[in-house]
């Protein structure tokens, strides 16, 4: 079992990966839901989304979210009314939030509407929400202004800069079954290289979950999502130096030394990999810009090999 | 102030025949809520947004509801899925949705809702709901079991038998200032030829509706949704058999009798003018069938000038 810790976009693209590396079957997504949001009425999971229609090969290529060949009539109709339209929402992606609406409304759990969503996409990998219970992650700006993550990162284009982050609700909610049962099930346990505070953040402070991962730290494998100081995309590199942390491999070492052994880091960061070692993490030093072909595959083999190793 | 009793479809028919015939200004319709339903999230108002669509002449013409030349990416989406897709939903028209469930969950009022929807599509006559509070009109079919208006008129298409209709939060719902007081102050009140069962029996049921509009009966004018015994769109006919009243001009009369001098029917009920008089009910004959050019035009004419002459 290849068990990743998931946010979007570089989750996403890691589990294309690992799908290719391994028998998708074996592969299992515990996905961030810090950033769902009810919107319009509407309950919208993106880390979930993203990673299924990336896995499914339907996410729009060019914005990283989304469904390619996707149409805004509803979008376009709610602007025609001023209503608030900064959260993008497609045509055909509104009849996936409509049907997990209506899914919740009648008591399925998240982890049964996420199956029953990636089976209609023909995924053969699990997708699972760390929680059922409701996590939200919010952002206080510079200014004092709490605001949700979405209004933060969409609405804002997370164009501003932040003093602190928490977690809305992580203090009393609890891990689903099957995902802290991945968790400790797993062969290999890969920290996907996503935004380290606010897509494995919220997963980190779900009841028991940090715990879960840190009892088995040898066979973890955290890749990072730094390259060179910068975030690949996203806004992972100033949120880190916004909370007095280090947007580095460096940096991220320290916020993941008690929970994996080891931190895969790109080629550009070689020179690096010796202080990645002084804050007590293996650095394993191999390319990780998984819009590369082959690289995300490559990266899935390399993190279950380090893990299969930190189990001898 | 020419107010109107407005459901769907024929009530919709006549406010274009009414902002024909006078300043769109002083046309005012009290529009059914009963019918309004949450789904997928959403905040639906079907009669009054068919009533707007109409008026801006954007109905679809064949379906007489939903909007014109109108996608279906989200419905197609959500029934990939499996999802209840029975109540059409068109893309542009989820703007609208989205847009009134957005702004009711800011604190708006469904009153400023529906004004700011109208003004959107350039509406100069107003529109409001009968109340702010929840009504929703439940069916009992003949096999005992109840469902939702929407079920019994759009999923089973109202093609089963009926035993009985009640309108869930009638007897606590209060009538909006803006709407009694259009009822009290018109100079002409017409009940439209909507169903009067599920599309007035609603508006009536609101407390006081009933009897602010018995109140001023001499100036009151129904039009018949009955014509020939059938109704011209919809189950009216049927439902007024299964719940024992008369599928007729007659039976219409006797339904409104307390609360109109006139009822207007059509020139293929003229042989029944006699039985409409001896309940009471004083019987106006001209062509009520409104998809000929020039005839809600005209019924507006004609029920204004019975008003006035009621008034004197």
């Amino acid at each position: 079992m290849h068990v990743v810790l998931a946010g979007g976009v570089g989750a996403a693209r890691y589990l294309l990966g690992a799908i290719e590396a391994f028998p998708a079957e074996d592969v299992t997504a515990v996905v961030n839901v810090g950033d769902d949001v009810v919107m319009h009425g509407l309950q919208i999971s993106p880390d979930l989304d993203t990673c299924t229609y990336t896995l499914a090969g339907a996410i729009d290529p060019d914005r990283g979210w989304g469904l390619v060949d996707e149409s805004w009539q509803a979008m376009a109709s709610l602007a025609s009314y001023g209503g608030d339209n900064w959260f993008g929402l497609g045509d055909r992606d509104l009849g996936t939030h409509m049907y997990r609406t209506d899914r919740l409304s009648q008591g399925a759990s998240l982890t049964e509407v996420t199956a029953e969503i990636t089976k209609r996409w023909g995924l053969r990998c699990t997708l699972l929400p760390v929680s059922e219970d409701p996590i939200r992650t919010m952002v206080t700006l510079a200014d004092g202004h709490e605001v949700g993550f979405q209004e933060y990162f969409v609405r804002l284009a997370h164009d501003v800069a932040l003093k602190s982050v928490r977690f809305d609700g992580a203090d009393v909610a609890r891990p689903t079954s099957a995902a802290i049962g991945a968790i400790r099930e797993a062969d290999a346990l890969v920290i996907a290289p996503s935004n380290p505070i606010v897509s494995i953040g919220p997963i980190l402070e779900v009841d028991g979950v940090r715990d879960a991962v840190a009892g088995r730290r040898s066979r973890n494998v955290a890749i990072s999502p730094i390259v060179g100081g910068r975030a690949l995309k996203g806004p992972a590199d100033r949120m880190l130096n916004e909370l007095g942390e280090e947007s580095s491999v460096v940096g991220v070492a320290r916020r993941y030394r008690d929970l994996v052994a080891t931190l895969i880091i790109d080629e550009v960061d070689c020179d690096l990999a010796e202080a990645v070692e002084r804050e007590g993490v293996r650095a394993v030093v191999t390319p990780t810009i998984m819009s590369q072909p082959g690289v995300s595959k490559a990266l899935a083999r390399t993190a279950a090999d380090i893990a299969t190793a930190g189990l001898s």
